[in-house]
């Protein structure tokens, strides 16, 4: 094998055009393809910045052209060599105008044959992409990702460093606490029998920074929830995690809207409009069953419960009362495009978020086709299609049951009746705000009440005092989700920072002050000291990232993914521990327990 | 407690100068400090960017002035008011020439008396500093540290992106390698039995990454050893860690000098001159006894084994033996400064280091004074003198030992000199590589070869034979050390990047196959697709930002650091765990093992 002494690369191969023709160029990379024609060795060489065409004529060099017949898949070379303007030019590459002929080569490290192609359109399973993650991450879509990912984190970094924001680094090896999602642990070997958590985000550390005065604090940072998997979770993921003091809602969404402005301009060159649309949760509940509602398309929720409360269909009728309703969504224009079998799909797909049924109707020129229709009386059909704003030619969709299971599966319905219409245009970025989220949610399970955010979100100033009454689940808090395209990509609170509150709070969530101390004592204490008023926000970089990118899940932005066993395939991680190794940590594996 | 509605902050109390006079501003942040003079409230209000005297005026607003009367220290107030110019100026401060006249004032917060005072020169102890750190964080020093810190990460980041490094994000929770130091596992509820490891450092992913071809890679990352922690080491750390493909030693080294001179530059205002000096770990060895020495000032050792191998003093004679020596450092000028007991002193240091003494002789008008100079003929003393360059009023000092003593001894004696004699200049910043360290060295414990820096630092291209040898501590890496007044500051080499190669180094280190097969694996098995010449380096971010700031310990440039026994006092961690928490993960606390 040859080495690169005294050699430097001058450029990506990737970067050639027209200009630098008659240019004397070294590139490095891989051999995508080679082929000779013509009396000639074609080779196509690979870098991180795309592709070139390298020509081996035996009468420019005949020792680099005797070298380059030899050539395999994927070996590493070096070359040097003029640039020229191709004979036949190939538009479907950048490059494709110039080609470079070469007057030396040198292999500097040779492959066997990959098991995988190194192309974008390889169709070959996850499984082996993942277990050679090495060769996946050499096709240029999957470097691209990698590079936007990157992008995105610099424009972050520079728009807050420019925003008076610090970049604090929190620590990892942190305090468990067993409330909310599942800690990963770590066993401390200094401190025989205890253990460290890995942090499921700095939320209280960036609280402390707050009391410490450091203001506008932010960090990328990777978090850790030991969930179980799916498709778009990962064991480690990595939040933009910023937090300011003296500040109100509105100061934390403007400086946040202005992040995500710049970003959709620097990486993708699109203009976004700032002020972002904003909706309370009540309101997108009503409006599209979803707490993230996608609203790059309309098919918005009606509620005609006040219109069926005394029609014949019982079904309808019953869902009147308090905490029940009808809910349609009108499908324009689209009566014919659904078949009485598309229909029971979405039935279906409707019954597996619990509802019982999925109600139609079709508006014909012959009036309302449904088998529901005989239920109405004529005038009650027709409140109904004007309650729903229907015509001739629409499809209207009904759930009736509790407003939970309505929200939920016609909120699916909507979705899926969206996917089959291809109403969500890929090409659009609908950014929104959904505020005043509920502080509490009812665990039914466990007979409690649980934070729907985190227990530090501090209630709406005009909400406060029923903290310690009975209408807790009407308790409005200081929350704002940031919604792109039907995903949650951020969200974040104004902080309670008053210690009588927080000890309220700790209460309403059924903590003793001794249980409350145990876990919290430090913030509690912390606060008693000078804390600012205070509040932020926290994005998913992953899925951010994602939508950015088009990609279909977060392990297509994510160098080095978990499978959905938390396994690394490529390392084989996680292993057996060696047993001294566990005798240093105090700990046992013990199996019998859970077999 | 009043709420900010409706108040903005206009800029930091800290930023006000005399062009600010007659602006109106709102200021938010702390109350440092109170008191009533002639029928006025003067507050001295505290934020992140400094401090600005309010003052509170009955004829102004009798509202404020009755708030500001019962402020107490570190209350939390919002102000509004106008900036005049002061009476009487207090030039020790950069807001001294200005105060604020108060209009109003919202009191946003109270405090109880914190347990340290909030300045800089507060005596307190690290205890109570580490258990109140959110407290500890309000002075001025440390606020100032951290950003000093974000600004350096900051100046990195960009710096690498713009010479194309990319950043990616490389696994936290990862296969144990039961190599080098300690890890610490984390135990996986998905697998049973197994275990995760935090990384110690991202070697093998940036190297894998560039397997992958991306080429130019970097990342601020934490990274995790389970050490016994000295003063300047904490169970987590963070790396600046880079990586290159297609380079050797040279581009890395210069373009990691470019990176340093622009930290300096933009962080401290200070040009540094590139490149910066090199010196192989033989000649560091050879003229400080360390491969990080200090080169502010000079004390180099002189090997004089020569002049003295025949003379009559045996101790000295009889190092002139093979991987012996009689090494000294002439301390010009300072005879009279160190007395006996200085001298005891410094021999005491000495064999502390396994020196067994430190000979000295004093260099006067009556010729030398020396307790051993009676073993010496004139002839000889004078060509000790001559090789230590000697003359009326220095001071020379001598170990004379196997060479592994004398470096380390008489180095740690050459530092203690400096420090008495002020030699090091804390406004110095003494910039060096040194290279071409040993590839092995020697685990005299396990009678084993180890690697000094890792398994992956290629050998030397001339030595690389040597590695089925016999002579296997002669065999030199490519593997270079930055070093700051002192301190190695960062570390890397030019990678193996032949699988044969790294076979081989697997073996030399006492490795079956098998073992570096199921360590390795997929190391050996990405080498054989077309890896091309890679090397980096890491820089120990904690390390380099204590130097910038001037600070005497690593803790204090990190937000939340542990203490010595790896816990946090003010959290409390690490805990113990809640016992369904052990069993989901299938581990038990086994203490008897220890006790």
């Amino acid at each position: 094998m040859d080495t690169i002494k005294g050699m430097k690369r001058t450029c990506y191969a990737g970067s050639l055009r027209l200009d630098d023709i008659g240019r004397e160029v070294v590139l490095m990379g891989w051999v995508q393809k080679k082929r000779n024609l013509g009396g000639l060795v074609f080779v196509d060489l690979r870098d991180r910045g795309g592709i070139a065409q390298i020509v081996f004529d035996n009468d420019v060099s005949k020792s680099a052209f005797e070298k380059a017949e030899k050539l395999g898949s994927e070996y590493v070379i070096a070359i040097r060599g003029k640039v020229f303007e191709r004979q036949s030019k190939n538009s479907n590459i950048p490059t494709g105008d110039i080609e470079v002929f070469a007057e030396e080569i040198r292999v500097l490290n040779e492959s066997q044959t990959p098991p995988i192609y190194i192309k974008d359109d390889d169709e070959v399973g996850e499984a082996l992409r993942l277990k050679y993650r090495y060769l996946d991450l050499r096709k240029p879509k999957m470097q691209k990702n990698l590079m936007l990912r990157a992008k995105v984190a610099n424009v972050v970094r520079n728009y807050l460093t420019d925003n008076d924001f610090c970049e604090i680094e929190t620590p990892f090896l942190i305090k468990p606490t067993p409330e909310g999602a599942r800690d990963y642990l770590v066993p401390s070997r200094v401190n025989p029998g205890k253990f460290y958590a890995l942090p499921q985000s700095p939320q209280l550390y960036k609280q402390l920074l707050m009391v410490s005065g450091m203001d506008r604090y932010f960090q990328i940072v990777k978090c850790f929830r030991d969930e179980d998997l799916r498709a778009d979770r990962q064991p480690e993921f990595t939040q933009i995690d910023c937090e300011m003091s003296f500040v109100d809602e509105n100061d934390v969404m403007e400086i946040m809207e202005g992040m995500l402005k710049k970003i959709f301009k620097e990486v993708l060159d699109r203009d976004i409009v700032t002020p972002f649309p904003r909706m309370t949760f009540a309101q997108a509940m009503d409006k599209y069953g979803s707490d993230k509602p996608d609203t790059r398309y309309g098919l918005e929720f009606v509620n005609i419960s006040d219109v069926v409360k005394n029609c014949g269909f019982k079904v309808f009728a019953e869902c009147a009362k308090e905490g029940y309703s009808v809910r349609g969504i009108n499908v324009v224009g689209e009566a014919d495009t659904f078949t009485r079998k598309a229909i029971t799909h979405l039935e279906d797909h409707a019954k597996t978020y619990k509802a019982k049924g999925l109600a139609w109707m079709k508006i014909t020129d012959e009036g309302v086709t449904s088998p529901i229709a005989k239920f109405f009386s004529e005038e009650e059909l027709t409140n109904i299609q004007n309650a729903m704003g229907a015509k001739t030619g629409d499809l209207l969709l009904f759930v009736a049951d509790k407003d939970s299971v309505v929200y939920d599966s016609l909120g699916q319905v909507r979705i899926a009746v969206a996917d089959k219409l291809n109403l969500a245009d890929p090409d659009k970025f609908n950014l929104l705000w959904v505020t005043e989220f509920p502080v509490f949610e009812e665990d039914e399970e466990n007979g409690r009440f649980i934070a729907k955010h985190h227990p530090f979100t501090s209630p709406m100033e005009e909400d406060i005092d029923k903290l310690e009454g009975d209408d807790k689940l009407k308790l409005r808090a200081r929350a704002y989700d940031i919604v792109l395209n039907g995903y949650e990509i951020g969200g974040g609170s104004i902080r309670i920072s008053d210690a009588k509150v927080q000890e309220k709070m700790f209460r309403a969530l059924g903590l003793s002050d001794e249980e409350a101390n145990n876990k919290f004592g430090y913030l509690l204490e912390a606060f008693k000291f000078g804390t600012p008023p205070h509040g932020g926000l926290a994005f998913g970089l992953d899925r951010l990232v994602m939508l950015l990118a088009g990609a279909e899940n977060i392990r297509e932005v994510i160098a080095f993914p978990k499978n959905q066993n938390a396994v690394c395939t490529m390392t084989n991680a996680p292993t057996e521990a060696e047993s001294n190794q566990l005798e240093e940590l105090s700990i046992r594996v013990s199996l019998e327990d859970k077999e």
